[in-house]
């Protein structure tokens, strides 16, 4: 099966483990690595048709730009409707890192309750000091978000004695492992329940943080994990809340700029544990991502389905 | 109920979270609490019934003494024979903190496979670096000891898609959620067939590891962690395997000498999280304790069955 006798494809220098050694392998794809974006706009004006990426800038809209192979979740990056208009397909790789982020929430949320953080920081100063952490059995536990995600991580947290109350914007049309559901309209009810508050969804349309001063006071003296996206939780709020004493602990994998400023006061809170936005960066990664790009490379070719597509024409990109 | 108009209970300055708060609260005991070990010994010679701890000194054993009321859930550091002997009950807090120590297991292993640890150096840093970790989902978990904390890890580990085995001296006697349970013969195919050995043991009668270089090679590039006792691992034999990147990563709650030397090794690891064995501690701590300590106080005055007695008179201590 060879879609195209010269399909270009630019691989974004910037991508998760291993989408490059799985490109690689594909011999019916002509497959341009950049070492900076300069090279990918290059590459898309002379001609290449497919970029994978997880960011975006305008100037990769080039007119031979059929296909944007997306090698993440989100899509909030992307202008969908200049996409649309001009008949791009945009791909995401939805679910591919989804047992990743949930098992990395669950490293979050446990880092900050067992105290992890400071026993790390006590290593560094070859300090032996005996840290009184607490139990997630017995405690509340809110999950923000009902995606693959979310209901990874209630999946995950079965066996763990918790109460687990799960919100989701259209929670009607839920079926998972959970048996209490609200809505977006119950944030600050749930907020006010839960001893953790844990979001695993993505960016609200208007960008606008779920959890803001309001929510974090009602949160009182819990945590929160965050591995949804940084704009979901008003940082100033949250940087004020830790600082206070009010919050117990953050757990974050995004945050409101990434990189994370050199200047922010996060990096020091010792009630914060901080990975780099890798929560779904595992060596599975790539392979499983290519099970995604190999059905697509068909759909683009008119031969299948499109598989997690957002944009473009429902037949095929041609 | 009032089981001796005079008890006199000792407790040892170093004790888990709110054992004091508890004793402080009952008001048919004489409580004493030292600043050092020269007040305990000193309370016990004037004529102290019971002594609450979980450390042992051979001055401890006074004509007064009855009663131990152990704070943790080994024995390993009690003179069994000779408590027996001199018909000194001693009873232990087995199962108080399983929960908690099972939850502090996850969060080591965790710590590794999602780099946690690594994630916290880079906070102090202020370096903002995406790593790469690793899923549990589809990893083979060797669980060794089934005792509570053993299997509250494997019961918490069903949902995760793991395969697990679990090692115990008696196989035959299990109980539990796994399917696959073998005896102590057989660690070596279990090193070799598991990515991560997870020691929930109690330390051997004769304090001989069951982990050394030979189980080290046969994990291979796993992980290890030890909520057990630090003497179940060769801990030379575990840095030679760290530091060779052989084994890929070690989450220890306990270590060969506590507290850990300041010029080993371990501390600088990059592939080491280090807590201070302080796995069982949690603000719950001393209610769960209580529980037994009001049953055995009962006991004491023959008025009910002991709880976790392991030597002594069985119908109470007078």
């Amino acid at each position: 099966m060879n879609p195209m006798p010269e399909l270009h494809v630019v691989l974004h220098p910037r991508h998760p483990p291993a989408v490059d050694t799985f490109l690689r392998g594909i011999p019916e794809i002509v497959l341009h690595c950049p070492a900076d974006e300069e090279g990918v706009i290059r590459a898309l004006n002379n001609g290449a048709q497919v970029l994978v990426t997880f960011i975006w800038r305008d100037a990769f809209l080039t007119p031979s730009l059929k296909w944007i192979a997306g090698t993440g979740a989100g899509t909030e990056q992307y202008p969908l409707d200049v996409l649309s208009s001009h008949h791009v397909v945009l791909t995401t790789a939805a679910g591919v890192h989804s047992d990743c982020v949930a098992e990395h929430a669950f490293s979050l949320l446990l880092a900050l309750t067992r105290r992890i953080g400071e026993s790390v920081r006590n290593m560094t100063q070859h300090h032996w000091g005996a840290l009184v952490g607490e139990e997630l059995a017995g405690k509340k536990l809110g999950i923000v978000g009902l995606g693959r995600i979310g209901e990874g991580v209630a999946r995950r947290a079965q066996n763990w004695g918790m109460s687990i109350t799960g919100v989701k914007r259209h929670p009607d049309q839920y079926q998972g492992c959970l048996t209490d559901v609200r809505g977006v309209d119950q944030m600050a009810a749930v907020c006010e329940w839960a001893d953790i508050l844990l979001l695993a969804a993505p960016a609200t349309p208007d960008r606008r943080p779920l959890v803001g001063e309001r929510e974090l006071e009602l949160l009182g003296a819990g945590w929160i994990v965050n591995v949804g996206r940084g704009s979901l939780i008003d940082e100033a709020a949250l940087i004020r809340a830790l600082r206070s004493g009010g919050l117990r602990g953050a757990g974050l994998d995004v945050t409101a700029i990434e990189p994370l400023p050199t200047g922010s006061p996060l990096w020091d809170l010792p009630n914060v544990v901080l990975s780099a936005h890798n929560a779904g960066d595992s060596p599975g990664y790539g392979r499983r991502w290519g099970v995604i790009f190999a059905q697509n490379l068909l759909a683009f070719a008119g031969a299948a389905d499109w598989r997690n597509q957002v944009t473009g024409l429902p037949g095929g990109a041609r």
